[in-house]
């Protein structure tokens, strides 16, 4: 696909975007959304104050093309061989990243912001639909394999092993380790075995 | 267990606690944690000011008791003489509840507020706590019955079928309806019946 030369990857405008997009993150992580302001992601990433303000005028426009980075990666789902394998090293990726100290902040931090700004709670169903879209193949392989029927539904065996490890975190406020995690994968894996995940109306609404 | 006159259920100074915590409830629901003050906490319940304060000093105080009073109803758990309708119950119930707007309110500022003070994410787990507690039947009758083999553990079981809809509602974003609730009650309860649920260590940590 042909872009413009500013547009391309490494362009200035490029690094300029990175460089705004990054320090939002930054500050989201730091201070959470409540305290977050154009005035100091501009500062922070040393890009001008009217260049910002040009191109996002909001702190939640901000946070929401931020929460957008996201999809930029290069995130694969595991491929351990096992269904069972493949969701434990999702739901322990999730309790990592939700509860490590340096790396927990961030995240975290984006959860609340979808409370407190509509903008960033869209970008944050972009970042799942687009790991959802990621993960589909976990279920694909195992059907591939035989180790789950034809017809299971990828995304609600995603949500069905997320879930719980969210509930501990950020409901029941438990707390969670991989042994939780551990716990939750095999049962969403005897679950998509016997055909639990089959036949699901609009699963993806 | 004998109390003190004035503790007495119905007697003045048990009016003037639920007067003062039903109205941090409602500025709960109504303005979020991040806008509630002792002061406006007094003026809506119509108790004086050096009260409040002398009994609950802080926002965080007020809010932590206040959530407490959710664990002094008389919740009981669903009693449909199936375990896959008994969770359906649950998870039918949770989606009403942080879904239906003039319900919703409550439940979700109290969520949010659990990321914003700690003695409100501490009074959230004690009341998720006492839930938990409160649906071990559901998995103890189903055993009684033989749908679910003996040594499944009760509390899993809850996190099952309450984290996708929690999931769904505050960190994919997507919304959740009462057919999500039924997918996944329908999935727990084979996975509960093939026995995945079993032999879980410290499920309760």
């Amino acid at each position: 696909m042909a872009t413009s030369g500013t547009q391309r990857p490494g362009g200035r405008t490029e690094r300029t975007r990175l460089a705004v997009l990054h320090a939002t993150l930054d500050l989201l992580a730091e201070r959470g959304f409540s305290e977050l302001t154009v005035d100091a992601v501009a500062e922070r990433s040393g890009v001008h104050k009217t260049t910002v303000y040009r191109r996002w005028s909001s702190p939640d426009g901000l946070v929401a093309a931020a929460l957008r980075l996201g999809t930029e990666d290069d995130w694969a789902a595991p491929d351990t061989g096992s269904v069972e394998d493949d969701l434990y090293e999702v739901a322990a990726e999730v309790v990592r990243y939700f509860t490590e100290p340096g790396l927990k902040e961030l995240p975290t931090a984006s959860v609340l912001a979808a409370f407190q700004a509509p903008q960033a709670a869209e970008a944050l169903y972009g970042f799942y639909q687009d790991r959802h879209e990621r993960m589909k193949p976990i279920v694909e392989r195992a059907i591939a394999r035989g180790e789950v029927p034809e017809g299971t539904d990828p995304v609600e065996v995603v949500r069905a092993v997320c879930g719980p490890v969210f509930y501990r975190l950020f409901v029941s406020r438990e707390g969670v380790t991989p042994a939780g995690a551990r716990v939750t994968a095999r049962a969403v894996a005897v679950a998509a075995r016997e055909g639990a995940f089959r036949g699901i109306p609009h699963s993806e609404d």
